[in-house]
């Protein structure tokens, strides 16, 4: 297992704290009135150490891989749909891929293990582990040196580009079930209390992937530490988005979390490494049953709750222009001072 | 009283309407899986009545007046500020320019009464009704004939312009009593079940805001209709805010509406013309008390929750990214069948 080290002392410099907050402060508005976006301003001040930070380029990256228990049932979509959609990225069609013209965000496709033969396309970047994952039912997911691998090639990918913000998002069939042993494990909770419906199971689909995840999480004991969990149970694309967490929180980027699997992705990177935790912003509160649990674990508050529950880093790019704005209200917003203003009588 | 048409018939086109979702179902992700992004696509279809909607352009007029009752202290701050503000916004200092900026809206600065002599600024549009509205503690906040003028230069606003999409905001010291009270006339409830901090009142302040709000409301029965109402205590900003709701939805437009004044205003205008309600998309949660009760009535449902209570259609900006990447959703998303990708097993 490498080891990372934390790519920044957690922050204790109190005198610039009191100085971002008097910054905030003396904007031309009332005491507090921007509510969240105050809080998610200080913190890209925290992170990029200045009184006029910048969040104005945004990059996506999904990692795609496919897991061996996808083929026990654990979904209701079927594995060829992980292929059919790292297409789907590659000709522009996705939800993840309309977001991020929306928003203005630039979009990265990385192979980090689809089943079948490897994909040929120009613009996709291949960083295969291998052809899926074991079936984590009734086997390790993979083995110590796939994981490192997969960590090693999302530290690197994360520390890629000039971008100030980087949104990470997964596509692979079967990755909720994947995430929520991952989380439950590092958690040491019950799997049952974090599996939700995915992308849409109906009654007995849920029952039948409860009592799997269950098998799955009897394999091993009540709780593991991240590198175990992910070894047991990770799927690559998750693994890797670990790693690129880590890599973009070294490279001194804000990282907004997407969903539940990404979530999940961001307890194991600040288990792995603590420092990570300050450049994390939490994109939304998905829809998928779990999601609250690990969000509370990382004491996290969600920008946004529309109920989605998609994944590909449609979430985190839904919020990016809440931290842009976040970030040029400090940098651009007029003082009572330099605009004449006065205060509460 | 001037009357306004209904923009147009309340929606009933049950045809379109199985269109339009069954356009969504077919996007490639799970059933349902983009949660309120879905609706608010859906909605911004029946707008346009298009399978193909556009929100791409975004345009932010802030609407400017004083109130008689803000110098007898309702408020936090003096009404000075109310000026200096507007002369923020003009030179492009304020919360809203900021925001405006980040998600790419042009921004139209109104003024419709404010205390003092006319401010003289090229970029500043003229539509002052008188200066200051009366103390509506004491006396009737207008005359009809004001109510008349400002409600028939907003509408004229609210119909100027190529935008998609129109974002109204509004300053005004003293507003949030204002508000309050046309909302408790209009709903006939108690003003006190309305009456919030506004930007930033203490304790005291709280209390003695309360007394006056119960002595304004004590002049007239207690319940009104919207014309009456404004007129016993709108400002002016407040109503030409109403009538550029109705006079945006009648030409088209989606109407993002702000925080509690402007869903006050929204309260009134779709009262005043009830087809305006279905061009309406409510931004945020605003943490003034009083802005649920109002949001109720509308049978709204917010985009966002970050604690705002600044007003200036900042809210609004910070929903518009939203509701653009919803339009481009629907608009631009392959389908299961155009991208080759296999639905549910």
């Amino acid at each position: 297992m490498q080891t990372f080290s934390t790519p920044d002392a957690p922050f204790s410099d109190e005198q610039f704290r009191a100085q971002v907050q008097a910054a905030i402060n003396g904007k031309t508005k009332p005491l507090g009135a921007l509510g969240g976006i105050e809080t998610l301003a200080a913190q890209i001040a925290y992170i990029q150490m200045s009184l006029e930070p910048r969040a104005d380029s945004c990059s996506l990256t999904i990692f795609a891989a496919d897991h061996g228990m996808a083929t026990a049932g654990v979904s209701a979509f079927p594995q060829d749909v992980t292929r059919q959609m790292v297409l789907n990225f590659l000709s522009g069609g996705a939800a993840a891929n309309v977001f991020a013209r929306s928003v203005g965000a630039s979009v990265r496709v990385v192979d980090a293990g689809v089943a079948g033969d490897p994909l040929d396309h120009p613009d996709l970047i291949q960083r295969r582990i291998s052809s899926s994952t074991a079936n984590a039912i009734e086997q390790p997911a993979m083995t110590p040196s796939e994981r490192d691998a997969a960590l090693s090639s999302g530290s690197a990918l994360g520390h890629e580009g000039d971008e100030t913000v980087a949104c990470f998002g997964e596509m692979g069939i079967g990755n909720t079930s994947s995430a929520s042993l991952v989380a439950a494990k590092i958690l040491g909770i019950p799997v049952g209390d974090l599996t939700g419906r995915g992308t849409g199971l109906d009654d007995e689909g849920l029952r039948t992937k409860r009592t799997l995840l269950e098998q799955a999480a009897g394999r091993t004991g009540t709780q593991l530490d991240a590198p175990a969990a992910l070894l047991e149970y990770g799927g690559f694309e998750i693994v890797m988005m670990v790693g690129a967490m880590i890599g973009a929180a070294a490279s001194g980027k804000i990282v907004i979390v997407d969903g539940f699997i990404a979530t999940v992705a961001a307890l194991a990177a600040t288990s792995l490494s603590p420092g990570c935790r300050r450049h994390m912003v939490f994109a939304h509160r998905s829809a998928e049953a779990g999601h609250a649990r690990v969000l509370e674990a990382l004491e996290a508050t969600p920008l946004l709750q529309l109920d989605m529950r998609l994944g590909e880093g449609t979430g985190a790019l839904l919020a990016f222009p809440l931290v842009k704005a976040a970030a040029a209200m400090l940098r651009e917003m007029a003082s009572f001072e330099s605009a004449g203003v006065s205060g509460p009588a």
